[in-house]
């Protein structure tokens, strides 16, 4: 029951972020009139502030993750139990792609689309393994559950802008959007080596936040609870 | 006496919200030489700024909701009495239009205006119903109402971007608009079928938020008074 | 001697203020190849980021108000000295031309121009008034000192859009922008007007606030050091 | 070993900030078709969430310096020992540097390439003295460490703006960007005359916010600890 509300969170969030990240691709390309600095910079903009309200609001229930590869590192951290892994991988991916097909239907296009965006190269790769490390240094490392929604809002912004990718970051995100071929898109053929540079990449950033904040954390005098940046997943814990 | 004040808080915030929302759409058309995505992102950080400001400023008199459904929403959940609905909403209303009008002044523009903008069609009414059930889930949701500036705020400036129809989600603002034959108007004709979404929206959205949020809430220890994330809309209460 | 400190963390935030608008009007101007929206764009974020940093930094100084009809209105409450107000005002206006002075260095510019961009019209001194209104509403209604930094300045950045005059709000920089031929420029004769009708602003959102926030301060039982959002501009009475 | 993960942490946020510059200004003049203020718009928005984050990142753990000059003045404050300096200096410069070749990597771009973008001349001199002297007028002022993240980023993304070099504001970001041919670039020749004038204004602003902040300090009742704004450099003295 409590799973039940948790998954609901996880896949309400990550349909809603999913939503805004394509529906605003939409409308910035519809508006922008070919110049492709002020659409990605609204894209940015309505991401950003999509992400950070989401996780201030849905982490609380449950721990606000809508990206698989950040769920299966905070399992390997015991942040998350194994067992529930696979309902919140799940729900991250379906949500996704609802998301996806809510954005299509708000904007009058058919309701699942093949994405023709290419996106391939070992610099893209490479972009999202950068991208993806550092969104889980920055999970990992901060230290204020408060903080989080806009340390890590400003992490994806500024992403999308310093990686050639613009910073996709997000298995579920990938898979739905090659169901847009819109702005946001990528194609079919693209996500697979996406999503593995991705779970390169959130190993890579997993280590790196253990070497530099393993030995901090440890010296602390603050309580467990305090201590933990993303103490706030398990809020039965709290009751 | 005290309702007096309160009421006028409610007309006050409104007229601001309304002039920052046509007054900035009219700069932002001037300005933009044809390109309308740079005028929505004018329109948009104008917007979040001021509305982010007046509920942190008006929210402890009035609760700052300027919005017909969300005070009628908040009726329903006993946040706010029956029979002061009436006046919140004639002062939302009433507000909106003063805003407009304000805002004709401040640009030399005839003080009421036909808007012309057409407005149509399922795909921008599937959008006021998400944009408005989003922003009940936000208001009903969030926990401390510190956060609801900001996170009402982004909610509604990502939601200008994410939707087709830009995100009005609020009657009384949808009526202004429709006084101003501007960047931000809308056609008389299109404002029912506008008001109806918003409605429906407004509703699935609180339906929504007593899923996610209920039993979560239900459990925590703290005092009700802190739970409530809008406690804040009864000052008297406070005193 | 303290006064001295505090007069001088009045003119230095001011010429910082001042090279702030006057330089990012430039450098938008330069750069923004006609489109003025994207240049008012960036005027807005420098503003805006500078206007809140000065506050933060210098609020626990000298108050952080830049401005003299914030200082008048705040003599009036007796929240300043009626003594150091001159000194305070004086140190506003010559920091203000001070930091047109500077942005003039900064771009290889004459040191001091005469502007010749005409802002005129009932029009104009009408967005002067609400702008100056509303700016002394959010000073002197905000309840939290450590809010005033992002409540001022989103006012002003909400500001410089919906208003037709681009919300100058501050005699002092008034005076300086005459000092610039440049995007922020205003002709000579026109400061006079515009300090008119900033000053009926002042005296009017004082006005308001009085009428929107006393019943609700009084009724307050927090203590008068902490419900009295202004209380930081005396920090002698701190130690 | 407490020394070396500071250091690492500074090379760490040192490259990933010198990454965002020039990163985001390849994607920013590749995508803005010419318009450079809506292409510094976006660099400025990528820097300003980098720079906040990493400093809140950072920050507890090597005091998120990330600039050899604010090390330098902190070193005379006694705030960071001697004999730690060249350590962090030689960790900054080493990390901006590999944060271009990261960025140059991402965008498929030779490694390290030779700046042709000529930044020289007294204007632009003196906009580095101003933009690193009010650098270090902040990172002493400020009180709060809490507020460093956003003051800091809120000054820098100001001064990308109104000054007339971008501000730079940091000798190993401007090593970095003289192996960048591209939107952030600088020529090799004009360095050492920017590291010149920052060091200028590095000693100009630690000398002005002695003399403004100094009395209203020793005035404190707060504790020590919480009345140094930078107190977060020396994590070790908290455990």
């Amino acid at each position: 029951m409590i799973l039940a509300r948790r998954v609901a969170a996880e896949g309400l969030g990550s349909s809603l972020l999913s939503a805004t990240v394509i529906g605003s691709g939409v409308m910035a390309e519809r508006l922008a009139a070919g110049n492709d600095a002020v659409a990605l910079l609204a894209n940015t903009g309505a991401t950003v502030a999509a992400l950070a309200l989401l996780i201030a609001l849905l982490g609380p229930v449950s721990g606000a993750h809508f990206n698989p590869v950040v769920s299966l590192v905070l399992a390997f951290k015991n942040k998350l139990a194994w067992r529930e892994l696979p309902a919140y991988v799940v729900a991250q991916f379906a949500g996704c792609c609802a998301g996806a097909i809510a954005a299509h239907a708000m904007f009058a296009l058919p309701l699942i689309e093949q994405a023709t965006k290419v996106r391939t190269g070992s610099a893209q790769l490479l972009s999202e393994l950068i991208a993806t490390a550092g969104l889980l240094f920055v999970v990992l490392g901060h230290r204020r559950s408060r903080d989080a929604p806009w340390m890590i809002a400003s992490w994806i912004g500024a992403a999308y802008w310093f990686t050639a990718s613009t910073s996709f970051a997000n298995p579920a995100i990938t898979l739905a959007r090659s169901l847009s071929d819109t702005f946001a898109g990528i194609r079919p053929v693209d996500v697979l080596p996406f999503i593995a540079a991705q779970l390169v990449g959130a190993m890579s950033g997993a280590l790196l936040a253990q070497l530099v904040f393993r030995h901090s954390h440890s010296q602390s005098t603050a309580p467990a609870a305090s201590r933990n940046p993303l103490s706030a997943i398990r809020p039965k814990e709290r009751a």
